[in-house]
């Protein structure tokens, strides 16, 4: 599994001033992950491979398609197979329990969404705007200021797949209470990272997460905010910007986002009141 | 328009020490756009207002529904209404011209893909590689290195939404033999970025675009080389890493794929005769 997460690789690098050097270097692995739920096709993403077992139960609570892992009666890698019969480890198939939403039917029954997105195949903001299970508690001190601007250092400590390549984003839940992150997981695709990191407190029974900050070494998108709000994660932080639909979101359904957490300070968009001196 | 590229907001900032500050700021717009294909809804993708008439085509060339812009009879805004009836300037109305290929019929007729990544919804890498209408010339010289590794920063000189932002991707055409660029294009999402210039391009009848370096301030997805291929771009540049995907699908399809084009120095993984001295 190691050399698809990592994959080794030839590289020539130039410079301005005629220097040329040949070599080996590594690169991040990117492989489309095709999601069935009871047999049918429901997505496919591309993602780095590994924590797959956790990036589809975190996608399917973000798509508001289960609430927790009880609604997940089965997942498995069985029916994916290359031309010669060998496994492929590209296609889960998840069985859903007795409970489970389950894929939104009717009118976009056949209107796939997107796991890198969540919007894609969906016509109107009210319908890309999933109700979530865990709604947000009244707003309440979560971390102090000093700790929320370390979170990215802390993340990027724990970053072992961008060690080898430079080349992926990741996400990391923290406590003001512990030194160290819960889980930090890491990606090609920033909203897979969230998804496995949600997937990974799914498998934990911790949803909903209302005492967690979610890092995330990216900017702060829509879809990121309401990924946080669907698990019922009070404080979203970016170490780059949020867009203003993703400050529009954090306000209307109570996530605080923090952007720009970099060099010891960070911008607040959203219920500062989360974040205490 | 402007208010929807640029969103002002009120922020509020953090520091280590303390220190505290409220004020205001500008935040990147991000609104999803619907894209319907005579009459029926193909897709939603979340960009940046601005180029939709340049986004819609050149995401229409990727996903190769379209080859060139005669393609496409009409693009309209006019069945995007909010409750009041005021337009929302969110869905655009493609009619499509004899002679295009149209979406793609069959078993996936109603497997939307995204705009975002060009996946979603395909079930197999092989669905997921699109016919290129533009076939890569025989490589050939395309741009010196001492040029290539200034895109980066001729790039960032016209990023006028990021200057004001901190928080779009951009995207860029450029020729060894003109100091200018082509084009640029910013986006919040990547993806869209290279659709808008690809767009451009369309409409400036410029395809294929065999003599450009198309310059990205992210990361080199898969995608993005896909993006490349199926316009004819034989050098795709990036300002951070590649993923294996996008570096084996360069190789295979004949796009050269660099990398960390950053600070003087750029990585080349495949067709590297492309760069000269």
């Amino acid at each position: 599994m190691v050399s698809r997460i990592v994959v080794p690789t030839r590289v020539r690098r130039l410079s301005a001033d005629g220097e040329e050097f040949t070599g080996p270097d590594k690169l991040a692995g990117e492989e489309p992950l095709e999601i069935r739920i009871n047999g049918e096709q429901f997505t496919v993403t591309m993602r780095t491979p590994g924590h797959d077992f956790e990036l589809v139960p975190g996608y399917l609570l973000s798509e508001a398609v289960v609430q927790q892992m009880e609604h997940i009666a089965g997942m498995d890698y069985s029916s994916g197979v290359d031309q010669d019969g060998h496994r492929t480890y590209n296609v889960i198939d998840v069985r859903l329990a007795p409970g489970a939403r389950g894929p939104k039917k009717g009118t976009t029954r056949n209107v796939y969404t997107s796991s890198s997105c969540g919007v894609c195949g969906t016509s109107s903001m009210e319908e890309i705007v999933k109700p979530s299970s865990y709604p947000l508690p009244p707003v309440r001190p979560v971390m102090r200021a000093q700790r929320l601007v370390q979170l990215p250092d802390e993340l990027r400590e724990q970053q072992r797949v961008f060690d080898a390549t430079g080349g992926v984003h990741a996400a990391g839940l923290f406590l003001d209470s512990s030194a160290e992150p819960l889980v930090v997981r890491e990606d090609v695709g920033r909203h897979n990272a969230v998804d496995k990191v949600i997937g990974w407190a799914m498998h934990q029974d911790r949803l909903p997460l209302n005492d967690c900050v979610l890092q995330v070494s990216a900017r702060a998108s829509f879809e990121l905010v309401s990924k946080a709000a669907m698990a019922g994660i009070p404080v979203l932080s970016a170490v780059s910007a949020p867009s203003a639909l993703a400050v529009k979101h954090g306000r209307e359904h109570g996530v605080t986002v923090v952007g720009f957490n970099r060099r010891g300070t960070c911008n607040v968009y959203t219920h500062p009141e989360r974040i205490t001196e």
